[in-house]
């Protein structure tokens, strides 16, 4: 692990840029890229730094000659495409410039405030897969859906996910209206069409893809970190009704493909060297991943010390000036699957991945009460109801509310970081 | 439906492209938008007449402003954009400049002969998704895969459909690499990773979509078909064993993304509205659509006059000159939803279409023997071989095989129209 450390991961280094000093998102270890927009609307390539953004194409003439193209574009799948050597040679000219005083006059005039930028989709995504390796979670839902068999007999072999939608994945901020869609009541003879009761949200992490692989020629176990560009928050919204109506035989579709929001800062694998650390070991019993998904490398650093948390807010929360309540908190380490073996098992088939392809990892529950990553899990299926502070109750989320999913990486030794906010608000059904 | 039909769709109009008249898939009436490249490699608009193929870029000039830039980009991702009427207007000068002889001294310098061009996927694909309409196909497959539950209780409310993957998608011609992935038979205790055993082909029809949605805003089922732009041929490959053992719960994912086969020809909603029939009565007993998809125009004309078949050739029967074998022919009217409510029910809940965006219908099985869409059912399930003329005999595919899905719309009165093949070999898996 200490092979991928440099200088831009040194605690002691500080910016020039005040607010990064001490940001508990974007200090100068972290600097995350994305597509930001302000006044003309025109999409541009930055980094957070502290409370600003950098202007990239602005000040390319100054970065590697390698990525000057690339973060002169208008989405980053050219950034996502490069040669990991060309992504951390850009990185070590950012964190210089940042860091170095002597570049402040410079580079001040490509600095915008956050606050006046509007965060876009930092890739166009070619595709979005959806994937399943929070056992605690398989283990709860599938609880719910088959009681009698909560985790199928593929789990512990096959790193389960399915295709989504990337027409409708968003970034944080933008409203979820909620769906309109066909369920049936257990007890009821014919289904009926209207809104969803039972909408939902799933903690996730977003996984976006570096380089991408010809049709037909799998990603090596041992080479498929190398595929991964960076991370980001996903909220997998969800409606159980529709679901639990339309799921089989051929899984989720309406159900989950009505919005997808993700972080908009890509939280790079370089940021991210210091907080890696061992994939949990497998409880006795389980059998070993089968040789193509089995590395030792990615078993001794393959998962991340990064810390979740989901925090909601109704409309009278709101009004009544109340702070939001945290429905949970969990490691981002509760997954039975580590994201290179999700990159090599889809892979696997020769399925080829691209460039700013996007991967959910599933919703990350940990074992604990207070670490279930949805609202189907922490209120056993709308049995249970959860108490907001204002009186009012929740089993499922109602319009006006917003939820946020945080997190943060952080380890003993490094400066932490974090991803920026992924938050949205319901909107009511179409009438 | 007469409504529809204009002077593009006279049976005696005939063109001074001679290879057109008569032509088996692509007389004057046809008119299908597609992709080409030749030498130089840039991909550029055409429409296919007879053997020829007309580079709509170069004769832009002699075509309705609305639609020269859509035909002069390197995709048809703009033209599928346009409002149906500027297509319609697109055709009737196509239909005009190509019959009407003294156009041809301008125009031949635009053709090429198609043997000489290289057929490239016609739009980017943004999302493809893939359904199944095929009522006798998920009861023949239902049975296999759950014999005491063939027909899932939803299936006659819902058009069951999920998400495909988009990146390889590829254009008829293109070899499909044989996929590895994990597979584990009924009686042993652990899977193994290898080579599928079990390739399979399934027919299918692709739809094309023309204008989309914005997010959050569905498609009424009265307005669906006018989001279509054309038709075309679609194999959805597929390791059933693969498939058996990874399916549950989240639907088909390796099994399927490794290739999907479709045939570059747009066959238009236009040319195809002399061959729109009357969707089949729903068998007594039927619910009735709920009204999200109950659409009286669409049950009088929302199916199609299609004739389909799948033909196979071994290596071994074309290194000893025979022709290919039909393996099923019958009606792409076997859909127990029409095209219009596949794009209805995707777009119920507010997920949105884009232009260039692929439906598959699922594979389309008629009620009799000889009407299989693939050979899951027509082998059932492995168990009674087909014969081949070579000797040789085919549970599933074998590599060097040779699959190709072909149609015919037809119907009295009308010339008839063809798709331009949809074909592929099996290339043998990586060691």
């Amino acid at each position: 692990m200490t092979g991928r450390m440099d200088e831009t991961h040194d605690p002691a280094l500080t910016s020039w840029v005040e607010s990064a000093n001490g940001h508990p998102q974007f200090p100068i270890q972290n600097l995350p890229f994305g597509i930001f927009s302000i006044g003309d609307g025109e999409r541009r390539a930055g980094v957070a730094i502290g409370d600003l953004i950098l202007d990239l194409a602005v000040i390319a003439g100054h970065l590697p000659a390698s990525a000057a193209d690339a973060v002169s574009a208008s989405t980053l799948n050219a950034l996502f495409a490069l040669p990991a050597a060309d992504r951390r040679a850009l990185r070590r000219s950012l964190s210089s410039i940042l860091s170095d005083a002597g570049w402040r006059d410079r580079i001040t005039p490509a600095l915008h405030a956050a606050d006046d930028c509007t965060l876009l989709l930092p890739a166009t995504i070619g595709d979005y897969t959806d994937f399943y390796v929070g056992i605690h979670h398989a283990e709860n839902v599938g609880r719910l859906f088959r009681p009698d068999n909560p985790l199928l007999p593929n789990y512990k072999w096959v790193p389960i996910g399915y295709h989504g939608r990337a027409s409708s994945v968003r970034p944080s901020g933008e409203p979820v209206r909620r769906p309109l869609g066909q369920r049936k009541a257990p007890d009821a003879d014919n289904p009926v069409f209207g809104p969803t009761q039972r909408l939902d949200y799933e903690l996730e992490l977003g996984v976006w893809v570096g380089q991408g692989n010809p049709l037909g020629q799998p990603i090596a176990i041992g080479e498929a970190a190398d595929h991964i560009v960076g991370l980001g928050l996903l909220n997998d919204w969800s409606a159980r009704d529709l679901q639990a109506w339309e799921y089989q035989p051929l899984g989720p579709f309406l159900a989950k493909n009505f919005h997808t929001t993700i972080s908009p800062w890509v939280v790079t694998v370089e940021a991210l060297a210091p907080f890696r650390i061992a994939q949990p070991e497998r409880p006795d019993g389980d059998p070993d991943p089968l040789p193509y998904l089995n590395d030792p490398a990615d078993r001794s650093e393959g998962a991340f010390a990064i810390e979740m948390e989901v925090l909601l807010s109704s409309e009278r929360m709101r009004a009544e000036g109340l702070p939001p309540i945290r429905l949970s908190r969990g490691p981002a380490s509760n997954m039975y699957w580590t994201v290179a073996q999700i990159v090599a098992h889809h892979a696997s088939n020769g399925c080829n991945l691209r460039p700013g392809d996007l991967l959910g990892t599933g919703t990350i529950s940990g074992a604990e009460a207070g670490e279930r990553g949805s609202l189907l899990e922490l209120s056993e299926g709308g049995k249970s109801p959860i108490a907001l502070p204002s009186g009012e109750e929740r089993r499922f989320l109602e319009d006006g509310d917003e939820l946020t999913i945080a997190a943060t990486a952080s380890r003993e030794g490094a400066v932490p970081i974090g991803f920026g906010p992924c938050t949205a608000r319901i909107l009511p059904a179409l009438s």
